[in-house]
Order: C-alpha cells, then structure tokens, then sequence
C-alpha cells in the first residue's frame, strides 16, 4: 500500500533530456557538399540551374498541403498525440498552488521525522513515501515546454487557453505527514499537521476559481494515488478527472473507468536485466508478504516479508529468479507487488476479482498475466497444479509481452508511465467537453434515478484465463 | 421523424472533392527565381555557397525531427485526426455485407412503391425517406482513399488491420419497406420483405464473423438513426457503438452519451443564405406542426401542417423569417425540426427535458438555443414574454453563434456532419480497446449488481438556460 520508489533524488531531468539532432541527417546535405572538392561544376550558371530545380522540390516536399499524400504519412509519423475535439493539442493549466499543499507538504513530512526546514524548495528531496504519480507528473508539468513536445498535454500558462487544469496538490504524502509521530509535527507557525483540514483549505481555496467554477469541475484533473487520497473532500472533486489506483474505496458515481485513469504504482525492487529465459528461473511460484500460507513444494517460495531494505532484496531475487509470481488482493485490490512482477520478468497470477489495471486500452493483460479468481484459487493445490501444466513455450510467449510493455510501468522512462498517464488524461477530454457543456444546459427534470452514461459489461462466467 | 432530405441524388463526390496545390506556393521559389534575371551573380561560386546554405537550411526544417519546435507545429496545423490510443490513425473496416442489407433494402423500398428492380446498383437511386446518415456514412466510406485523408478515420480493406467495424445494414430504411402497402412488396424471389426477419438474419450473419466473437462486438458500430431501427435485435448489437438519434426507446444498459454517438437529423428546408439580421425577421415565435395550440398574438405563428411539399414551403418561409423557433418533443425526445431552424439561423426554443443533443463536446447548446422546461414552458404565456425580454443584441449573438455552428448539420458539407460523426466514433476508442480487453480477462465475481462504468450528472435545478 505504500509503495517506495528506489530513487528519492529528484527525478527526471537527467533521463527526460532528449537532445534534438541539431545537424540535418546526413544522407541529404551531403549530397551536396562531397561535390564541393571535385570542382565538377564547370559551368555555374547550370549548376545553379540544377540545384534550383532541387530547391523547388524540396520546398515542394516541404509546403505540400496536408492532404497531399507524401507529407501526410510524415505527419502521421511525427506526432501521435492525442487531439481536443476540435483538433488542437490538448492544453493543460497546472495552478499554481499555495505553498502549503505542494512543498509545504514535504516540509511537514520532514519536520515530523526530525528534518529541519529547509531554505529553498530547490533542495526540497522527494519523499521516498510520497506516491510516485504525485511527485512526476508535477516535476514533468515543470520541465521546459521544449522538453515536453511529445506529451499528449501542452502546459498553458494562461487557464483562459486551458482544456484542463491539474491540481498538483500532494494529496497521498499529506496522508502519511503525522503517521510516525504525531505529537512532534508542528509546522513553522506551531499547529500540527492536519491532513482533513489541509483538504477541507484546499477545497475552499479551489472552490473560490473562477475556473473550478465555470465547469463545474469537469474539467480538473485531481491526483489522489493513495487509496484513502481525499477521502475528505472526495464527493466534492467527484466531477473531475481522478488519477487513482483503483476504485476500492470509491463510489460508482465517484469515479470510474470511465471517468477516471487507472496508474500504476511505481515498482520496488530492481528492474530485471536479464533476457527472458527459463534456464534463469528455477522457482515456479514465488510470492512475499504480510500474509502466510503453507505450500509444501520444493519450487514454490512462500516468504514473509514486511516493509524493509532485506525484504526488498528477498523480494528481488525471488521475483528474478522465479517462474510466476502471486498476486493475491490485498486490503485493496491493487498493490505494488504486480508492478514489482512485471519489472522482473515473472509472469503474475493475479487473485484479485475487482482488480483495474492500468492502460488497458493498450496493454492486453491476458499475454502478460494469468487471472484466477479467488474461490477457484484458494482450493487446495489447485494453483500450483494449473501452473506446472503450463508450457515452456507459453511461459516464454509471456516474458516476451512482458518485455514489449514494461516501460509503462517506469516512470522514469521518458517513453513510460508518466507520458501514458497524461495521454490517458488527453483522451477524457472530449467526454468531459460533453459533459460540461450538457450539464449546463440541463434543466429540471423528474428522474427516478440519477443521471449516469454508463459502459455495461456482461457478467463473466470463467475461472481463469488461461 | 422522417426527414426528407433535399437532395435524392447520390452525394458528395463533387462537394468532397478537395484540389490539392501541385505548385509549391509562391513566396519560397520565387525569392531565386526573381534574382535570376536581374544577374546579380557576379561571383558564381558564391552563389553557389549561399545557395548551399540555403538548402542546408530547408533540407533542416524538412528533416528536423518531430520533437524539434519549428516542425511540431507544422504538424499540428495539419493534421487533427483523432489517434488510436498507439498513437496511429484509426482504422475502420466496413464489412461487404449481403447485398440484401444494403442495396436490396432500396431495391425492395422501391418495389413496395411499384418501382422495378434496378439492373445496376449504380442507378439505384437514394430514396427520398432514407435516414440520410445511413446512405452517407456508406457513400463516404466508399469513397477513394485519397479523397478521405482528413477523415478521422480511415478505411482497411484488411480486417486484420482494423480497429473499428463498420456494419453499413441499412436499418432505418428497412423499417419502412412496407409501410405503405405491404401487401404488394415482393421481392424477385416473390417472398414479402420483413424488417423484422432482415435483422435476425443480419445477426446471424455477423455472429458467424471472426471479427465480431474477437471482441464480443465492442468494436463494431451500427447505424440505427430511427428510434425503432434494429429494435429487434438490439440487446445483441448493444457492445457495440450505436449511431442513434436519441435514447428515448433504448435502456441504459444499451446506450449512453459514453458508449454511442448522437446523430443530428438532415434538415429538410432550406438553409437560409442571407446573413444575421432581426429586420428579415419580424414574427417572434415560429412553430408548424401536427400538435395545435391556440396563441393570440399577432407575431406568434402557430400552424397546422403535415408531411407534404406545401408545408415544407411554409415552414421554410416561416422559419427563415422568424426570430425563435419552437422545438418541443414529440413521440421522441429528438426530431429534424431543430435542424430546420439552426440552418434557418430561427434560435430554438427547445422544450424537450430528455433531448440529447448531436457534437455536444463541440457545441456548447445554451449559445446558440434556449432550454426551457416542460412544465414552464405550458404556463400560459409564459414562453412568449419570456422570449419578448430577450434584448436584440442577444438574438444577433445566437444567430452568429448559429452560423458558426450550422455546418455541422450539412451532411453534404466536406467539412460538416459526416466528418464529425467520424471524428466522435474515432474519440470512443480508447474506451472500446479498454472494455474489450478487460472483458476478457474478467474471471467470475460476486456483483450485486451489473457491471457498468458511468458518468454521472448533478441533477438540475434550473427551469431555464436564458
């Protein structure tokens, strides 16, 4: 439940840095220029006859309309971001919070362990217990514009220009602020740290927006990671764009898939470097945590495990070194453990019924894990039976999807977690567009029911997928 | 409820034809040509080192890459199509139905109206009460791919390759072979055509398709304009994407603003050509109809008229010089009247509670009509000197409001109703690639209650938009 990210330095700069070729390719200029040394141009007036004819075609190529065939597959190559409605990029305004629910945050998360203030938020460091999500989508709003041009989400500075308006609020470290030891947590001014009362002062400031009010919410974007993230204050930011690890605490007119986007927690233990391979993993059945269950098998590894540095390490290596590795609902139906299992490689049985997993627009989780449900997985030796008659062929069928998709679950891979979250936000847009713009012009009605648009899905009759 | 469109003639070619420029524009090659007579060369080889420079410089910007500022908005400008979540265009796939349930349904159409059979498909002519979606949607994929390359979506002629399948079964026209004298309806095989078993035979061919089991249907996309269209067979078609007019006849189970596109009905009157203006418009309030109400005032036009030529003159005449038109609902919540008047740029005054509105994520409705509810809006006189407060500067604001938006219910426009319907079916994507994938790693669970995804609305407290 509360996920450690391996790097508490402040991220991205580094590894989102792409340096643009800042010389044209090669293949075209050269052309050119070898011929420079021959001296073959005898007669200048053709040779600038020639290069003229070159000229046009290349601001032909270059001026070609949109419809016009060639340029058009360029275009489809170059930009894969997702549009608004009416076709723009899609702009996000990120507010400018006061302090207190940004770096003030951190500042009390420090103060409550014994750090001391510090004097620049520059040399504020990421909290290893803040949620991943929180920390990189507002550090990636911050990058330089020119660094952010493949994102699906252009950052405006003017809200007038704006789709979306992010609330870069640190709503899950503000839950653990007081965790370890209450009493001490006083902040400068001598109160201590309140996380109701900073979501109740967060609404109250947000409520007062021009923009939070002109659509209702619709169309804010709220990070709330941490499965109890504003539980406060959720009925009140239930209109907009929640970015949640799952809805299992949620109500169905809170959040959805619908509405909402699902994100991965950040992994734990080391991504596995290795190929994929059956030679390397000799355990069919690795599983660690707070819960213990006998398996009297020689290649299933059954630990204990609670929050630690030796855990993590027991963690990694069995998780490399292993075959499957069980996913079980915890008291949620999402964890850590199943981003842990994707980074290493080890194909995760997923016992979760109310599990929702995240980019499953583009991620077909049936090639990369095996779902049981869990009546059927909880009988005896029924699981580790329905492993063992797994092929060497399929096990190696799924390390190999594996592999394809676990950039979207790094959220320092600047082709990884952090662009797909914000391209899953891009596509709400033109639901949100509808729904803010319908609900405006909706006038009293008798309805038995609530309102809803609803996505139905038929009730499953298997046990497992595979 | 049966528009007629105007034109009965098959559609779009000329208007859709787009001319791409074949010369490049005329201010890059022209900066040299128009150096060339004036000889100012004196030094060839210096010209040739400047011209190097140049094309250095072109040959740039042609291959810079695509995070690379100055192209990026090059492509923004160009392209706005909708992307697949993997960021390509989306595909669609239209299946080579029987012929039975495409051009058999006209010929059958025309045979119940004592027309003979066609010896071509090509001179089969679009008859006059098909709902125009139908017919253009079809036409438009048909269409040569060069001349749909700003389309949202692009025809496959490899399902394989497909991310949407589009079922051309002309539903809405299949429902009214016999209305008029169904006895006389037979088709060559001398059997009487029978909507009802069209679409269990449809079924029963598209559940035979490899593409319909892959996903239990969720990317298929039916056109059922008429509220009664494919109501035989709609729990089975309900995966899919539905192109309807209205949810009036379709539970919530079936279809949602979520799920489905809201397709405008083709006017049937003139568009009006002259510009805004309230001195062409001296009658407040226009309404013709089946339903009587008694007004006494004398700029109020309240008229008695059915489906006939005559009416549609009167009509026309009638909105084109009319401040507001009346839109109440009729046996639906949806009826082509409202697009009579926003091409008649007459502000409707909509009085229907449940109406869903078409390209509701690009119109903002209150800017262009007024929302009254039902039971206001029968309090005696109430609407009348509701509408006689409106000041003329507002009315001139809704009518260029309405000229803005009114391309979007041309069907023949190129850039106007077909487009967008498009252009929403490609925004259901994402949410389709996700239903369909998680649908099939859903292992069996215990849910009191079906498993539905929704967006909900506050309920409304306003009698009024104005």
């Amino acid at each position: 439940m509360n996920p450690r990210p391996k790097h508490r330095s402040p991220p991205l700069t580094a590894a989102y840095l792409q340096s643009p070729p800042l010389s044209p390719p090669p293949h075209a200029p050269k052309a050119f220029a070898s011929k420079m040394p021959r001296k073959s141009f005898t007669r200048p007036t053709l040779a600038i006859a020639v290069l003229l004819v070159l000229i046009t075609l290349y601001s032909f190529l270059l001026y070609a309309p949109p419809n016009y065939n060639t340029n058009t597959s360029i275009n489809l190559g170059n930009d894969r971001r997702f549009r608004s409605p009416d076709g723009r990029e899609v702009r996000i305004f990120m507010y400018d919070l006061p302090r207190r629910f940004t770096y003030g945050i951190i500042e009390s998360y420090a103060a409550a362990r014994g750090g001391r203030a510090a004097e620049d938020d520059a040399h504020l460091k990421y909290p290893g217990h803040q949620h991943s999500a929180e920390w990189y989508l507002f550090s990636d709003l911050n990058r330089p514009a020119g660094e952010r041009v493949d994102s699906s989400v252009t950052r405006v500075m003017d809200p007038e220009e704006a789709d979306l308006f992010y609330v870069p609020f640190f709503s899950s470290l503000s839950l653990i602020v007081n965790r370890i030891r209450p009493v001490s947590n006083f902040s400068q001014d001598g109160a201590v740290y309140n996380d109701e009362q900073t979501q109740e002062d967060l609404m109250e400031w947000l409520e007062e927006q021009v923009y939070w009010k002109r659509n209702n919410g619709w169309d804010h974007v709220f990070i709330c990671q941490d499965p109890n993230a504003l539980y406060k204050v959720i009925d009140r930011v239930k209109n907009g764009v929640l970015l949640v690890s799952d809805f299992g605490r949620l109500a169905r007119n809170q959040a959805s898939l619908v509405k909402d986007v699902i994100l991965p927690y950040s992994h734990r233990i080391n991504t596995y470097k290795g190929d994929v391979s059956l030679e390397n993993r000799k355990s069919l059945l690795f599983f660690m945590g707070n819960r213990y269950r006998k398996e009297n098998e020689k290649d299933v590894i059954i630990k204990h495990g609670a929050q630690s540095r030796e855990s993590r390490r027991a963690a990694s290596q069995g998780m490399h070194s292993s075959r499957f590795c069980l996913h079980p609902a915890g008291d949620t139906p999402s964890a850590c453990r199943l981003f842990d299992a994707i980074v290493s490689l080890c194909v995760p049985v997923i016992v979760s019924n109310y599990i929702e997993l995240p980019f499953e627009d583009v991620i077909d989780y049936r090639k990369i894990a095996i779902f049981v449900d869990t009546n059927t997985a909880v009988k005896p030796r029924y699981l580790v039976k329905l492993l063992r008659r797994v092929s060497p062929e399929k096990i190696m069928e799924f390390q190999n999807e594996l592999k394809k998709v676990k950039r979207y679950f790094e959220y320092e891979d600047p082709n990884g977690t952090v662009k797909e979250i914000w391209r899953q936000v891009a596509s709400k847009l033109p639901l949100i567009k509808l729904m803010s713009n319908r609900d405006k012009r909706i006038v009293v009605r008798d309805l038995a029911e609530q309102d809803c648009s609803c996505l139905c899905s038929n009730q499953s009759r298997i046990h497992t997928t595979l």
